[in-house]
């Protein structure tokens, strides 16, 4: 297909694909003419996770590129590309300061709570070192946060995580098992948080207008 | 205690205490002389979400001055002042805009979930629209989003937002029940992302990896 095209399937403005063709978000078309390139459904395909990633993730430029290129990186096997893309991506939090004095208990909290749960402690994961800033907060403030507190959190994180994994199997496609993978890790999120204050709301409301005790 | 101390008992510098009081995030002290103000628990205590609300939760001052004004607000119910103060908390993804075409089809989706789970359906609650505009987008990308894909989502925020309100109430004075709620829904949302990616690292490679087949 043609630009004029892609950008009607994409919904995408043409001078935003041109953008993206620029910055190398999105791979060059095959040239028909000095003027005109041609586009496949993969192009559509990759337009439609750069715009998530920016649009909806709020993603810079700079990380949607990293992410991609961890994305079609065929030197590695299917696991680290999809390691190294997930942790491409904007983290919920930056890892604890260099001298936040609470670093080491909540680094033991956040062991503690992937050991309980049966999963290999991957310090250098990002995510790791964002779990432990948040644990790190939440003690600092005085809020209790311990291996059994989180547990809880833990569990139906595993089992989202059972449940997304079996989505993205569903794609035939190395490469398209990846770019799922990064699209529904961005897009349900904000499923995820806006779920929980509506039922934060839900629950406030039935226990303290409806005086239902808590179970 | 003096402004030295409330400094160093909760972390914060001097000078961004000053800066708080001036933007009204903090209540004055009670005034001991022309110079000196003496402050209290409850001030230690407010100054630790007004940090957790803009140093981890990343809120603007004007937001998180308009959420400790429903948190203070006692004209009004318990229920009230929570939601107000909870709905003025950032929301993951802004509502959907005035001419985006699925817009109507998510809202059906996202009623069709909480209807589901038993939920009271609040349109006008901002994280209902969050919720709209994020399902609109996982439909414009055509990944699968209907009431069915998101009740396991919601299930397990259903079961969180439990757990969390247990927690809210084991504080005893309403007000320090609503700086609590706020703090909690800030605080735990990076916890729970940052569990996610773990749990999703940990899925991929045992499927990858060791070839366990999907439940």
């Amino acid at each position: 297909m043609r630009l004029a095209e892609l950008s009607r399937r994409s919904g995408v403005a043409t001078a935003t694909i041109k953008f993206y063709l620029r910055e190398g978000l999105l791979p060059a078309g095959r040239r028909v003419s000095s003027t005109q390139a041609e586009y496949d459904e993969e192009h559509l395909r990759r337009l439609q996770l750069v715009r998530a990633l920016i649009q909806v993730g709020g993603i810079s430029v700079a990380a949607a590129r990293e992410v991609l290129t961890a994305v079609d990186d065929s030197s590695v096997d299917q696991v680290s590309r999809m390691g190294t893309a997930v942790a491409a991506l904007p983290q919920p939090l930056p890892g604890p300061a260099a001298d936040d004095p609470g670093a080491a208990t909540a680094d033991r909290v956040a062991r503690e709570v992937q050991e309980r749960l049966g999963w290999r402690v991957v310090p250098e994961n990002p995510a790791h070192q964002a779990l432990v800033s948040a644990i790190s907060a939440l003690l600092r403030l005085g809020y209790p946060c311990d291996g059994a507190a989180l547990l809880p959190y833990g569990e139906l994180a595993g089992r989202l995580a059972e449940h997304e994994l079996s989505l993205v199997e569903e794609f035939a496609a190395p490469t398209t098992q990846l770019e799922a993978a990064v699209a529904l890790t961005v897009l349900y999120e904000p499923v995820l948080l806006s779920l929980r204050r509506l039922a934060q709301a839900e629950q406030a409301t039935r226990r303290l207008r409806d005086g239902i005790p808590p179970r």
